[in-house]
């Protein structure tokens, strides 16, 4: 199992509508999630909009490729699209660069 | 269970003995963090010094305490601290201000 941790940087004027959008992610997106390989998913906001996502998976870029998959996905992305700054014309889920993991304890 | 993020940066020059160090903790320390309920701990360093930590834990003000009250724990977090930017005076561990969680999904 891989152990995923991506930074992204929601705009500091939509960081309410950003809490509300994923206090109610849609059933769909969820059942995707699942079903791609997605578990113990999470997403930390810090108050200036600097977004960690945390997550662990069999294999990330297939667990990335099973949801570019996905007409939920484009769906999603396409709605979460503006709440993000700086992503230099990509959608979120393709700017969720990996960082390195240097420690680990079970 | 508490799912906790938090964030610290380490000096940009200090970056490979911090990766160094990290890969050898004291296993003293490592018995001292199981004992005191981190669970599922990791670290993720970004290029630019960045630290993401992620853990699992019943309590992490009880956690937290449970370390502090450790003799090992004071000698590791002197030992960190010159590693650190900016902690203000504070020790790394005195420093890790959980993030707010906004998404899960098991």
């Amino acid at each position: 199992m891989q152990r995923v941790c991506f930074l992204l940087k929601v705009r500091a004027d939509r960081l309410d509508e950003y809490r509300e959008r994923h206090a109610a992610v849609w059933p769909e997106m969820l059942h995707a999630l699942k079903g791609t390989g997605w578990h113990n998913y999470s997403l930390f906001l810090r108050e200036d909009g600097l977004l960690v996502g945390y997550l662990e998976t069999e294999d990330f870029d297939a667990a990335r490729a099973g949801m570019e998959a996905t007409d939920v996905n484009a769906r999603w992305q396409a709605e979460m699209a503006p709440f993000f700054e700086t992503l230099d014309g990509a959608r979120p889920d393709e700017a969720m660069k990996p960082l390195t993991e240097v420690f680990h304890l079970a």
